[in-house]
């Protein structure tokens, strides 16, 4: 059997470059005794990936030259030697950009829930959607009647955030660029207010508009950028939560953005705190019980923005830093 | 009854000068129903005044034209008319820069500990203890084996904050200016290791030099420009305490340093939160109890830096920004 895979073929430096990437087809392995083989339905395609691409240690291992890229997949069992999957099982795992995918069972999760699609598992129920949850519910921890502003608001993460701070009974102010995501915030999501980043050349001026008490949670998926401006607005005891720092992935040394308006930690008493969602797996059950709870409800929406085929993972990666993709980023690679 | 008091002549802009504060006398007023007169014997120059002599709003209300400049006093009741108060008492208020404080007993505190010296309710068991105590429990919250670093630690705050993180267990690195400040932290109050910020050109080197195994807290009292530095070195779930901001008070627009390491909040999953310290008045008695303990069992030590006379209070508030006081700087008004 081929497995189809993509592997890094440079460090990634500034800017990801289709050059970067090379797709191959290597014999795949037969599973041994306890291991399982899985063909991969659909890979995400994260900017966070972007950390581990440029040979520099991050908060996960660096991927090596040659190495598989990508990061969480679902599929189906299509061989198993261990007594905890069989053939046909659902599996979400993180195999990353590859057709077929060996493992042991651990970092593997059969999936049992069968009322929600298969690719929301590596999507509103998978990294994006549990890093909404935890950095809004243990680092924001919303009340009711407070003020969330939402960075790339209509991305996997921040729609999550976004609906969960609704949930919570919080008014919801979202970030988004163009028009489109900025109607499906409002008109779908039923964000309180959207603010087309496009259309505005003083985000503190937009912010400020549109969040006139002030901020109390900042959901942040942007970086430094977009954080200075707004910790002027941020209200007494406010929370920051770093998800995320796209725009400060691609840049290296005096390129990249500072926080001057840190006065306000102290005139304001802010909290700052960023978060890797692997230090709550412990919590993952639960978390996975409410979201899919709210799904089902139809108060926990999702988009996901799907391309077909391993040969086109790359370009959808790149693609994610020019604002053009809508919703979670994956690629199908097997048709079910 | 004269009044000696140092009004503001100018609002601050940058570094402060001698002509933006002016000494005048003033007839005191009698004490009526209710009131309390109060001899001041110290008053405290503190560079965290700064941020309200500039006539902008601060975290407290600016300080205007001709108003009293200054904070907490410590003095003997010279007349009552308030039940709560008789002749004599020692009473810990914050009327500022001037020889008599009149006041209705709204933040005013009776004093009945004589064990400890009057001029140490407004030093170590004052603002500058407290938050100290605040900053580094609540925000800190220190574990046996931990690093904290401490900067201005030869100052009112940095002292007690390293003494306390001694008092919990942990490995206490400070930063102080010049080698009487060095000497006074590692002999006399038993930091673990200190670095004096003159002799090294690079701040990044020095603390990686000192704290080998990286910073678990960081109490800072300087601002971005060593919070920069430092981001880098934090261990994973680091904590950073925004006490001060000495560094950027006089500093304004692009003179600013900004934070461009924050990389690290992801990586390390770091906080950092900024402190006021009178978010926690509630819970001002179980600290003023445990700090006097610690004070009366030698634990914790402090070191005041006292000029004479109210006249020269504005320069004593003007040298805080060049480095050169070592301790808690107090203006004595009255002999006891």
């Amino acid at each position: 059997m081929i497995n189809q895979r993509v592997v890094l073929a440079a460090y990634v430096d500034g800017m990801p470059r289709p050059g970067d990437f090379r797709l191959e087809e290597v014999e795949a392995p037969s599973p041994q005794e306890g291991e399982v083989l899985v063909r991969n339905h659909f890979a995400s395609v994260d900017p966070g990936m972007r950390g581990r691409l440029s040979g520099k240690a991050s908060y996960t291992a660096p991927v090596s030259l040659g190495e598989v890229v990508g990061g969480a997949t679902v599929g189906q069992v299509t061989a198993s030697r261990n007594a905890k999957f069989k053939e046909g099982d659902w599996v979400a795992a993180a195999f990353g950009w590859q057709s077929l995918g060996l493992g042991d069972g651990r970092g593997m999760r059969r999936i049992e829930e069968t009322r929600i699609p298969p690719s929301a598992q590596i999507g509103v129920l998978g990294i994006p959607g549990l890093t909404a949850y935890f950095g809004l519910l243990d680092i924001g921890r919303p009340q009711a009647g407070e003020t969330l502003l939402v960075s790339t608001a209509a991305g996997a993460v921040g729609s999550a955030a976004g609906q969960i701070g609704k949930i919570k009974g919080a008014r919801v102010v979202g970030i988004a660029g163009g028009p489109a995501k900025c109607r499906w915030l409002r008109e779908e999501l039923g964000f309180d207010a959207v603010i087309d980043r496009h259309a505005e050349s003083d985000m503190a001026a937009a912010v400020a508009r549109c969040c006139p008490d002030g901020v109390d949670i900042f959901f942040d998926n942007v970086g430094n950028t977009l954080v200075d401006p707004v910790l002027p607005l941020m209200r007494l005891h406010g929370r920051i939560i770093v998800s995320g720092q796209t725009a400060d992935y691609n840049l290296e040394g005096d390129a990249r953005h500072g926080l001057v308006n840190t006065r306000a930690f102290i005139t304001a008493r802010l909290k700052m705190q960023g978060l890797v969602v692997f230090d709550y797996v412990r919590e993952f059950p639960n978390a996975w019980r409410e979201l899919t709870d709210w799904i089902l409800d139809g108060r926990l929406r999702y988009r996901e923005d799907i391309v077909d085929g391993l040969e086109n993972a790359g370009d959808a990666f790149i693609g994610l830093f020019n604002g053009k993709n809508f919703g979670r980023k994956l690629v199908r690679i097997a048709q079910p």
